[in-house]
């Protein structure tokens, strides 16, 4: 399979990647290194990356950005960085690939656990990954030509325990290698309209 | 209780009235009718009411556009109308309400069943509803002054069966009397961050 990983530089891109490569080939998109650049958040940039690629077999999409905060200390364009970045970049890649995408093909964006299981200064993550997590679900219904949909919602990395380990207290890490074979489950398996959360 | 009904016209928001008025003072804002006038689409505006009301107990919002269409031709824009009204219109109401809401007052919003039970022509809906539910879920455990935060997530209501049946096949419709029974408990019960599912 030909399989385009967008943020395939980061933590969890990586580990896809790794996952991936001795079986597929794989096209790593990022916003500064990789194979390919582009910006999520830039309707335009997806557009260029997908005509650079061709037609391909799978999208599988690690990245996004969303604000943290006190919920007290939020404002409306705090929560618009999550919107427009994590939740409408990914969708933009899902409706903009529907075009090259082969038959069969799929999907695979990535929320995160905050949705369920919240924490303090979380409020937009959560909003961000309630949304793709719905999204998916209710998407995978009218995906045409046997194009699937999944996300991933993995918990707190444990290679991201350094930085977070005061937010996440009581959390169970999970090591991006683990959270990758989710990712391994939606583009190799035949699951569609699923929430997989790695914890 | 000094309780605000945004949305208070419509089919639900009026039985939320007809269920709180005998108990409490309501005070019905619209985007043409009611007491108030307001567009929740305008963060001036919302700012413009909370003015006019001056401190308060309850605020209900029940009320918010969403695109309905089919996923293959829903575009970055038709999702923008859902994330711009239904869910940042209802965002903004309790991030601009906390400077006037009293203590232990309480924040009840609305999303819908679609991110749960999902149909066709309803990934929109299942997005913003999905995003409101996990933020209500997040937000209320940073709710100062033991202010709480609840969402109701009506099925469809049996009151708009003539207009939606085809869309909503098999599902159990709820009369809005029966809806708002859940801001009810809501408003005048102790619980905080549940998602009341009315179906």
């Amino acid at each position: 399979m030909k399989i385009i990983i967008i943020g395939g530089t980061g933590t969890i891109g990586s580990a896809v990647a790794k996952e991936l490569a001795s079986r597929h080939t794989v096209i790593i998109a990022a916003y500064r290194q990789g194979d390919l650049h582009l910006d999520i958040t830039d309707p335009t940039s997806i557009t260029q990356m997908y005509k650079t690629v061709g037609k391909f077999d799978a999208l599988i999409a690690t990245t996004g950005n969303v604000h943290f905060g006190a919920l007290t200390e939020m404002t409306a364009e705090d929560y618009q960085i999550g919107l427009h970045s994590k939740l409408m970049g990914q969708i933009n890649l899902v409706l903009q690939g529907l075009a090259s995408i082969n038959d069969a093909g799929s999907f695979t964006l990535t929320s995160g656990i905050l949705s369920c299981d919240p924490i303090r200064y979380g409020s937009s993550a959560a909003m961000v990954n309630g949304a793709l997590d719905a999204f998916v679900k209710s998407a995978a219904l009218e995906m045409p030509r046997a194009i699937r949909i999944n996300v991933v919602s993995p918990s707190v990395l444990t290679e991201a325990m350094d930085k977070y380990a005061d937010y996440f207290r009581g959390f169970e890490s999970v090591p991006a290698a683990r959270v990758a074979l989710a990712y391994s489950k939606s583009v190799e398996g035949a699951q569609t309209g699923q929430i997989y959360c790695v914890k």
